[in-house]
């Protein structure tokens, strides 16, 4: 009944790319078609990626050259992960031809041009998509989703941080002014590039912060905070790297709309928080809310497509402190290009995402 | 002409007491004449610590039981690497006897017994000491280091905090409201001791805050800014434990007191900033303000004494944000300590601490 | 048609315990119905390991302190994932009553209770179990262990050098005397007690040997390796302890029975031992030989239940190398007990274990 | 009296010309007038290496392009750290110009050139040199390394492997047949170079093997273990790749010349080893031979000058089973050279290498 769907995915060399294959090899519902990637062309996934070796697919599906005739030929879906500004060239195409894209680039991710100008350099090449595409954030925009030809699947750093902010702007629990996002990332959050910047020796016992004040990213997390907050939204964002494989850690500074000096007002402002975290994330498979005192661990959703957060409350300084962890390649990257998959296939939700 | 000094170490079997007893055998002012360790009464500090093996002294030098009257006879200054609470117990008949003591613990950092009663949950036991201790930051109280017969050496957070504030605060730059400091700290700052939390893989492969939002290095911090800034502050301030082994790198993020949103008044405002950190730090040889497009790493400061720093403008924002990197071991702790010995001692304050 | 089985774990809180859990979680055909463990009693499986937060079960199933009676009434099959010395007192009564039982400790896996008594300093407490006990190696006695009610799983060490060594001993290929084993083990394999030699600032940055030259893991080595030679086998076995989590990696040193110093003998010998390992090993789902020039990466094998393996001919020496890599958590501990459990259940033998 | 020497280093960017950089900056009787790197020209050390920013020489001093003329002009002894094959058309004019040079590639290392045909598949550039180099192990060629105008500094698994063994062989303890040497190496050992290979998340929770079963090194293993046991030695090494920045640990297995089966045997065979240990390596500063149950870990020497090692009999296998622990860059590459510097001068060995 449920109907498989034949699945390709470009650029696949990458470490997202890997574990997006990694995701389609063992979804049930998924015939994975081709892969491509130029400088891999000609070799099977088990060479390529000597992990799967022992996945019989993996064993005989050989990379070819990208080319859009052929997808077109083969797929019914195709996963763009190509850097940013390629992916735009081939999604054009296989959209006119029909196929549904999901893209993990950045390229389908803002709806305002302008925008894109500003944070990228140039125009946008396909304008009008911009306006077409999902945004591929599925807690928000299931129903987008469900019904588009075009997700543009969100970037690591931002579901870090829109997943526990959204919810609470759209409450107007706390200030749209004033927000601030500190993250830590995983050096695989850099790509797999030949960089002496990335070396082992370089990122091993070091702790550095980058992109200060202005990263790119911050373009498709104001767009999508203004949208939550029907207002403006201008925050401030320090990416940091340090030495691990995978994982994101947020940590967000926000200013309740509410005054919480005196414990009942402290006690009033919880439950509010609990109520709205609870209503957004109580049904939703992939966001666990913890519970008394834990707070977030990377080591507790590396490998898995769960974003988790915590939240506290400082009357000392009148601030809510929130920390959100997720694995930058699953729910940041591939897990969540899956969800959106399967969501536009009208497959379960979790279908191939096990917790 | 520079007279050697006696000195012994009370608790030398952590890893800050290990690394001050690194700096302490190859001072070349230094006479190590004891080191105490309950657990490890007996043994060289060969034995214990098999790296100065091929150190003469480390051969021969055993631990003994810590005994007061013993450091009474043989020492001449004093540092206590003990847990807090402890401390203050050795320092009283210590000072009374004429030693001088440079303690590394949290004892006697606060100046106020209130605050410390808030934050540690019981009376100081010495409460007229806090008024005499000096606060070993030699970058602020150079001199009163130099005169004093007992220095609290500065937690290792504290340290990456306040040098990097304490000059914007004096000059009036920022506002004293609305600080957060986001901190991560490398494993070795939880101590040696056995604990399934610090196991190797509990923390390598794990990012995550804690102590959220009321760490108790917060109310030596906050009493240090409040005499900077002439008025009571409070400041938001998250740890993080993160998989290095040394290193603590702090983003602070800050209001400047004066606007900048146009180009000339971000300049005008950025040769404020500059001109007061190379006020304060030009000369400092275990500051150092970096140039250009650089960012601290604690790659680049650990092994060191030496603290660097960044800053930058957002006028998209309003803030300025600050990263300091440090060693927690040394300028955060062992080498701060010896640099404080320095200055008591009246030796030039680089002795032993090689840049 | 496939019945589903009870099964029950006890001793489920240390790192092999949790990846057992993780793997009957997601079994299709377990049904988990006791975790015991004394300390975390009272607790859900989602407290004790919150990384299986969003899995509905181990929100509501809790951990009982372990009682013979209850596991009895529960469950058809029970692991134990208990201390040496410890599993032995559950097996007697549970095996007594009609229990079928997967031990992970080193109780059962030896045949003669003499060399029990020479490596443990103990006698045996059930010797004549001894006899009974399948030694748990699916590839090595896979139809043993389809018929017996007691599984002695093997350890992470003698998995990695057993399934190389056992078919070119069985084959004649190699000489059974002077053999040596060198492994690196990461830190997991250490477990999860609070003991400062596995504290994150000890193992990070250090690379040591361990146990040289008499591992208690030798004895259980070299009875199986006697078992294919058909004479008694003694070898040289070195660990070591490398900063990664996960992941043995286990490098061989061996004398070909036949000379090989001409390209024609050496030809010869390389296709004799490609025949024997295709042999061996081609239709196991769970063993990879490596072709080409590729060499055996942990990182390849962590989070799965394949051992992977390559060898050389090195006619300088007139040595093989073989080096094999396996994660110690999953084919060296709970993947290889769940795949005893899938054969004693009848059912396909990688069942819940996806490659 | 003891007179400065000025001093160039060519090829400064890497790892080890990074540490030789750090060393001879620090050095009392050394003037540093020269680092050339052609990538990094123009640069001051200190904008090339953060690290050094805090030392004033480091913040004036510019890399310049590698120019022989200039070297001549302005240095006494001139460090090759070049890639191999490189280094020996510096060395040739700069031996001419009556320079002392110390090279740290694999140019000059042996002295058959047909061995390094063999080895590197082409013909030394100037076989003559080949003879009069010196071999820059200190503690076995310290006469010749003080009379020597050019010295080839041994590699860093040379350096691991050939201390131990040198007074085994030469006292015939050992047999000279049937060595094995089992390395493992940090990842700055493959040096600084833009490699996917050793990019941060292929290295970090990884470990393999690599360079089986021929290694180039081995050439001057073996060389130089001839000399020792007289006639000519062919030995297996197999180096593994691990996550740590520095450090190698080899552990080597060995027959001893005598049997040892019975506790007496043992018993004299011990005392043998453990003399010609202390003759050779009692009064040498930079080699600890551990006493009772310790063994080697690398933690214990990175940062130093200093390898270490340890030994086992083993009665049940008949071997002998040795392992050190060294700092790849200090007493594998850099730390070693600076030691020849020492001799080369006349200085005292330790200069600016304290332990």
């Amino acid at each position: 009944m449920t109907k498989s769907k034949k699945v390709a995915v470009v650029g696949a060399s990458g470490y997202s790319g890997e574990e997006l294959v990694r995701l389609l090899l063992s979804h049930p519902l998924v015939e994975l078609v081709a892969v491509t990637s130029r400088q891999s062309a000609g070799q099977t996934l088990a060479q390529v990626f000597p992990r799967f070796g022992s996945h019989p697919k993996a064993r005989v599906l050989r990379f070819c050259e990208p080319n859009v005739e052929l997808l077109i030929r083969k797929a019914e879906v195709v996963f763009l992960a190509l850097p940013h500004g390629v992916a735009a060239e081939f999604a054009i195409p296989l959209l006119a031809a029909g196929c549904s894209v999901i893209d993990l680039s950045a390229d389908f991710r803002l709806r305002n041009p302008e925008t894109y100008r500003e944070f990228y350099g140039h125009e946008h090449p396909a304008p009008d998509l911009l306006t077409t595409a999902a945004y591929g954030l599925p807690e928000v925009y299931r129903d987008v989703i469900r019904g588009s030809q075009l997700v543009a699947s969100p970037g690591c750093y931002p579901t870090s941080i829109l997943l526990p902010l959204i919810p609470l702007l759209k409450a107007g629990l706390i200030r749209p002014t004033g927000i601030i996002a500190d993250s830590m990332s995983g050096v695989s959050g850099a790509g797999r590039k030949a960089d002496v910047d990335y070396l082992f020796c370089e990122c091993n016992e070091s702790l550095r912060a980058y992109g200060v004040p202005k990263h790119r990213h911050l373009s498709e997390i104001e767009e999508q905070l203004s949208f939550a907050a029907l207002q403006p939204v201008t925050i401030q964002f320090t990416p940091h790297l340090v030495p691990v494989n995978r994982g994101i850690l947020t940590t967000l500074y926000l200013a309740p709309t509410q005054p919480f000096r005196e414990d009942p007002e402290v006690a009033a402002l919880a439950a509010s928080i609990e109520r709205c975290y609870s209503e957004a994330y109580a049904n939703e498979p992939f966001v666990r809310v913890l519970e008394g005192r834990s707070l977030p661990d990377t080591k507790n959703v590396v490998g898995t497509n769960v974003l988790e957060l915590a939240w506290r409350l400082d009357p000392r300084t009148g601030r809510l402190v929130v920390v959100s962890a997720e694995d930058n390649l699953l729910k940041g990257a591939s897990g969540q290009a899956v969800q959106s998959l399967n969501l536009m296939a009208g497959w379960p939700e979790t279908t191939g995402l096990t917790p």
